[in-house]
């Protein structure tokens, strides 16, 4: 008998999908997929971080993987119900491969499959030591001459790195690096993070005074311990730097602080890196299997070249060195640039009496942090999500769940929603001159996030500030040069400074691995980040995953790890389990390595 | 219609109750109850921590309370449902006083109340920012010079105790200074928290080597923060103490680490402590309306006087003062004490390659760690109860509504089933010499944590170095005196000694008020735990609740904190509620304050 409830629609539509996958009946499995469709796996088929899409691309990818993959169990995750809505089935799922439990999420729209996520949830044998499975502790029994747990972790600190080598290198203890590093730990896989500050948490201590994350919490929680319920919703920089620091010490990391990579060399008949580093002064070489930039996708400064930067007197800084205001009170101050950091940089300087003017060069796209905390956000992390059971793995599972070709089709309607939900407000800005955009295709902040990382500026009150004249604006203008005084506009404007601040943004991470590596190196893995999506700053072809993240790249035992929280939290899950993986001998057929088009 | 289903009954009976209530008809408030009965209430009818018994109990109560509590909103708590098994039916319940929310939960027997208990969620108008009512953090809009959050958490630790006074001072930060101060932080309550070691989590860091929680880590959490997933269920001494570290600094507790409390004396008719402190060595006069002595129920070293004592040669210290092994291997040692400390000291002499006699004076309880897990603690405090919903709020609840005075009655047979499954343990402990009991009444390790605060031993191997002799055991025996090399035993026997440790056990908590304060003071408040259940070492006459914890004392302003993180926890609630009550002018009149029965 048919069964046409949602749970029935998909327990029926998987047990089949589940039958040809055993039987090895490729044509069979791709037949449950309508034209329109998307399988986006998160390690467990592809060991990628991969998105096929059409029923040719997953006949392609089945083709080569299923072999090996030897998936089964596909079932309704335990304790969920498929749900129907608006033409669309969808439910929570659960399955196995050869190697690993996989958790997944699928979307059937007439019988067939529109999306399937899958994402490696653990592998077998080696799972972490979590709940029933935690640690004892304490040692019951006795034995001569036992360990403490201090003794072990000294003893682990004064060998890993010296007379034993750590598996992986994390290079960047910001929050990217921690929480890969606090993964590793839970994996057992020996790990050393590296930083160049003092302690962790210092990579947001030391930026500008008045920052704030721009993300509300229930989208920043690091793996394993949440923020508690009395966290604000905008952490400030230097709380988020003691959380990180208390993280890294209570997750046990080999956390080596005021450590910098001078260089590094891979060993491709060894498999094996050689890293230079610094620690305290001392140089100390690495050697490890695994090396993972986290040195930030938004951390290498993008310095300008000006005519006149060399004879100009006053001070220049790139965004990422600017102290904060209180040098500049009573200064004129020239913040070249109209991001996220441009509009906290200015209206900290004109909160502390400075005069500011902003230069603005191309549109920005603003969103109001209400309206984006309301409608962009609340369905899947804010307060009402958490009570309505989003838990933030399932928040994060079902925004990986969308592929990224049409995510911007769920994005449009939501900013075309705060577009008329803030006219006003827009409208006050545009009359003071500002340049506004909803990215090329009205997508707005996330697609721009997604493709360039950068074009927006979260609204927290600069706006008004330039819609009432009190941060000045010259938009629509380029640098034609600096003088010994002042900043020259290509419209001839000249604008005294005591100060000009570079918002100029960041460059790819496959500059750091030129710094760090090899020019060689940084050209085979070629740009980071961005979709290839042939908006502004994303050139195409369309690459369908974001270029060089998590996964891996054309240079063996190399890897970027970075983004926000939420993709820090998330997506080092998956590296995570691929580095584990590697490290325990498990076969990992790549499928779809991901072929260079941009250098930066 | 009567509705004879749980949910019904209990409706039907709060309904009546709350009815009877909100008309003052006390006479057929208590006709609900039936006459073995018992109401324990923290801190809602009561401003106390008050268990009345039977109904007179209940009527002299509430005549005394009724008026000014004015009760209303009796229910079934919110997404609860009651449930009835062996003729008990049972529901959580809420319901609100004028000033506060209130939780609770009933038991009826044959449609009468037998046990109730009434808890202080919230005062209302005072709730804590948490959730939707978390703080913002960024400061949305612009302003000049205003602050950020580090300029004001700067700017507090520099006012806080100088230009500005603390409402509320704790003596200690260890677990029970730390919970109780991050709920106070919480409702806004200025407090600085004073601690005589250098770092937050010393206190556990500075105790012997090997020492690990007894208790496991879902009976452990601090309140606002879990432990992760990933926590051992026995944490090591160092990894709690970092733990206490890094939660001091994220919860942003005002943390005077190297201070000692010097003196202190109350002004009646000022309603303020002067209280001098030593912090780094200079002496700062502190002047809070409010004293807690969190400075641990297991704080004040008992150390015994011994003759002899004088001219021993070897070392003595006691237990509190252990270092641990290391320096005592090849050594004779002789501990006396037959504890949880004494235990794990000989275990770690043993193992460190000491030869070591336990001097066992009285007996002791032993409770194998497994079997106090699976029978003793694991229907509350698990990773099954977890997942069988019991939240950490809900089996704290449970476990609080069960009346002292019948609590061994559901204790005993726990320890019944514990004697039988691990009989062979105990044959081979007793073949040893060691003199066992399961306490006055057969009921067990809580019991007599409960009552005297010792007396047991959980067994994490110890026990087993004891039956089989690596522990050498002297028991039933006392202390004659010391020698210059030995210690002498009541029956002659010479014990040589390099190393004598004491571990002697702790004194009342009232002891830390005589020192501080004035023996007079001490004297006034009297003896700190215990039941008055005239057992060993708890005295009668009955007291329903232990004595001066977290609850008002003879001494108006002076608090109580301690025991074990369950404890601290826990009842850290209701000692903040207490306090921000009177900080913010709430009449809070208490019923039944406790005499004084004995003095320590």
């Amino acid at each position: 008998m048919l069964d046409t409830s949602p749970n029935g629609q998909v327990t029926q539509l998987i047990d089949r999908f589940g039958a040809a996958l055993a039987n090895g009946d490729i044509d069979a499995a791709v037949d449950l997929f309508q034209e329109d469709c998307y399988w986006r796996d998160l390690v467990t088929f592809t060991w990628n971080i991969k998105t096929v899409e059409g029923r040719d691309q997953v006949r392609d990818m089945l083709t080569a993987q299923l072999g090996h993959t030897r998936p089964t169990n596909f079932a309704i995750a335990a304790g969920e119900d498929a749900s129907h809505a608006d033409g669309v089935t969808e439910s929570w799922i659960e399955f196995e491969t050869g190697v690993a439990r996989g958790f997944g999420h699928i979307r059937l729209k007439n019988g067939r499959i529109w999306t399937l996520l899958t994402t490696m949830a653990e592998l077998k044998g080696h799972e972490e030591p979590l709940g029933h499975a935690r640690p004892l502790g304490a040692k019951h029994g006795a034995g001569k001459n036992r360990k403490t747990w201090m003794e072990e972790r000294q003893e682990e600190a004064a060998e890993l790195g010296f007379s034993r080598q750590p598996y992986c290198l994390i290079v960047g203890g910001g929050q990217g690096g921690i929480a890969l590093g606090a993964r590793l730990r839970q994996l057992g896989v020996p790990t050393i993070i590296i930083e160049r500050n003092a302690r962790a948490g210092d990579s947001w201590r030391k930026r500008y005074k008045s920052l704030c994350l721009h993300d509300p919490v229930w989208y920043d929680h690091l793996p394993y311990i949440d923020f508690p319920r009395n966290w604000p919703v905008f952490a400030p920089k230097d709380k988020i730097g003691d959380w990180l620091e208390m993280y890294a010490k209570v997750m046990e990391l080999n956390y080596w602080s005021s450590t910098t990579a001078k260089r590094a060399s891979y060993d491709e008949t060894a498999k094996e890196w050689t890293v230079v580093v610094e620690r305290d002064g001392r140089e100390i070489v690495l050697k490890p299997k695994q090396l993972v930039l986290a040195t930030g996708m938004s951390g290498k400064a993008n310095m300008p070249a000006f005519k006149g930067m060399d004879i100009f007197e006053g001070e220049q800084q790139h965004s990422s060195q600017h102290p904060g205001p209180e040098a500049y009170s009573g200064k004129t101050v020239v913040v070249i640039g109209a991001n996220n950091s441009a509009h906290d940089i200015c209206a900290a300087l004109w909160e502390g009496g400075a005069d500011v003017t902003m230069v603005q060069r191309s549109s920005t796209h603003i969103v109001k942090s209400d309206s984006l905390m309301d409608l962009g956000l609340g369905a899947l992390y804010s307060e009402k999500a958490v009570e309505a059971g989003v838990t933030t793995r399932k928040a994060d599972l079902i925004f990986a769940s969308l592929p990224y070709r049409i995510m911007h089709e769920f994005q449009t309607p939501v900013y075309d929603a705060i577009r008329a939900r803030d006219a006003a407000f827009y409208e006050r800005l545009e009359k003071a001159g500002f340049m506004l955009d909803f990215g090329d295709d009205g997508s707005g902040l996330f697609m721009k996030y997604l493709r360039r990382g950068s074009g927006y500026y979260i609204d927290v009150g600069a706006s008004e500030l330039i819609a009432d004249g009190s941060i000045k604006l010259r938009s629509g203008v380029g640098i034609r040069e600096l003088t010994k005084k002042a900043v020259i506009l290509s419209d001839g404007t000249e604008l005294p400074a005591d100060l000009v601040v570079y918002a100029t943004g960041y460059g790819s991470m496959n500059g750091w691995a030129a710094d760090l590596i090899s020019r060689e190196v940084a050209d085979k893995v070629g740009k980071c980040w961005g979709l290839g999506s042939a908006t502004t700053k994303d050139p195409g072809p369309w690459e369908g995953e974001q270029r060089n993240m998590w996964k891996p790249t054309q240079q063996e035992a190399l890897w970027f790890h970075g983004g926000n929280l939420h993709q820090s939290r998330h997506y080092s899950q998956y590296l995570a389990l691929q580095i584990k993986a590697r490290k325990e001998g498990i076969a990992t057929p790549v499928y779809g390595l991901q072929t260079v088009h941009h250098l930066s």
